[in-house]
């Protein structure tokens, strides 16, 4: 696994932080605000526009996104890190609990049941 | 690249919302939207909690951790997807930048430094 | 100006706080999370709903919407009390901000414009 | 009523957009995503402060979290207005049932009962 994505970022992150010196500042508390912080950047772009405009973004649009995504991104991994949680590991267990409480066949379509898969997590 | 982290869990989220037709519901506004709350989620663990104590999670507390993080990954994930970003070069090319604007001379220990990264981003 | 809204709300949260012994909790720190993660909840009740529908809610909808907007006041008014900080003079002043730096000839249905107002806040 | 602080502001938001065409973007969904970004660009100023130097902000460092205070609010009574929900009923009434939920007796410097307080929400 040592050259998948996530762990390339994971030791990316740690060695940024260590040759200067920021573990201090890494808190679980710290790393879950900043990114937050991104997360809410990456919304900014999107509060404005209508859906169909979300969907056509022009391309100095998309780099900027691209920048908060990324952003984000790489405060999950290294917030991840500190808690040393596996994420991908996390991700597919939470793909199979939410298999479970959707059925296909009863989610299909059905905004109602979108928005309890929504409301509930 | 088929069978690293980002491209299972791309995967994993095309296949859920194609199977129940939810691609409607997720316009990147909608999901940049379900991304940050699921961010804020995460927040909420910690809110109360001195950084100290963030370093320290019990078990249960560091699986309720695990899930929302999984959530705030996937929507990231499928929100890359649908702007048809990649997210490791995005986050390598992003490190690239930190890395020049955050000199390791310049930027160790720095609270005053590391309060300008954060702030300007 | 004692018995204004927010001078009401403020009495009412320091009370609550002084006799439950919560102000070691309310560190402007934890109520910025706190306030962030009260605009999430709030933000979730419309993530999947087009704008026409956010438009249009049902009086339960409305009635759960309420009570978060009211989670989010509570603590901008805590916040905002232990930072000494007076609320009405800061928007107030904020209003006059916006008036300059958008005048109404330039600003007018102006999408662009508004975009911009939305962005460098 | 009609010059307490939630309504001056109500009517100074209204006559912003309404003089600028601008209450097109202001659906509910939409101004939800803008108050949820205003309180992260809040969070953002105390993401890398440890509690103790969030309660000594510089006087620079206030005047920036005042602004940050003042769109928060702005945004959360254009919410309210939009929605027709009265806000200092709606905060009124949410103290009542917190009164309820956490009595004097049983919360008193509680860190437990605190953290539910602070997540069932």
């Amino acid at each position: 696994m040592a050259n998948n994505d996530l762990h390339i970022l994971k030791q990316l992150m740690r060695e940024f932080a260590d040759t200067r010196d920021w573990n201090q500042f890494h808190s679980p508390k710290n790393l879950a605000m900043a990114l937050s912080v991104e997360a809410a950047e990456l919304v900014e772009h999107f509060q404005w526009l209508n859906e169909e405009q979300s969907r056509n973004l022009s391309q100095d649009k998309l780099d900027a996104v691209a920048h908060e995504l990324a952003d984000t991104l790489l405060y999950l991994v290294r917030l991840a890190d500190k808690l040393d949680i596996d994420l991908l590991t996390a991700a597919q267990n939470k793909m199979k609990l939410n298999n479970q409480k959707y059925p296909v066949e009863k989610s299909r379509g059905n905004a109602k049941k979108y928005t309890e898969f929504a409301t509930d997590s």
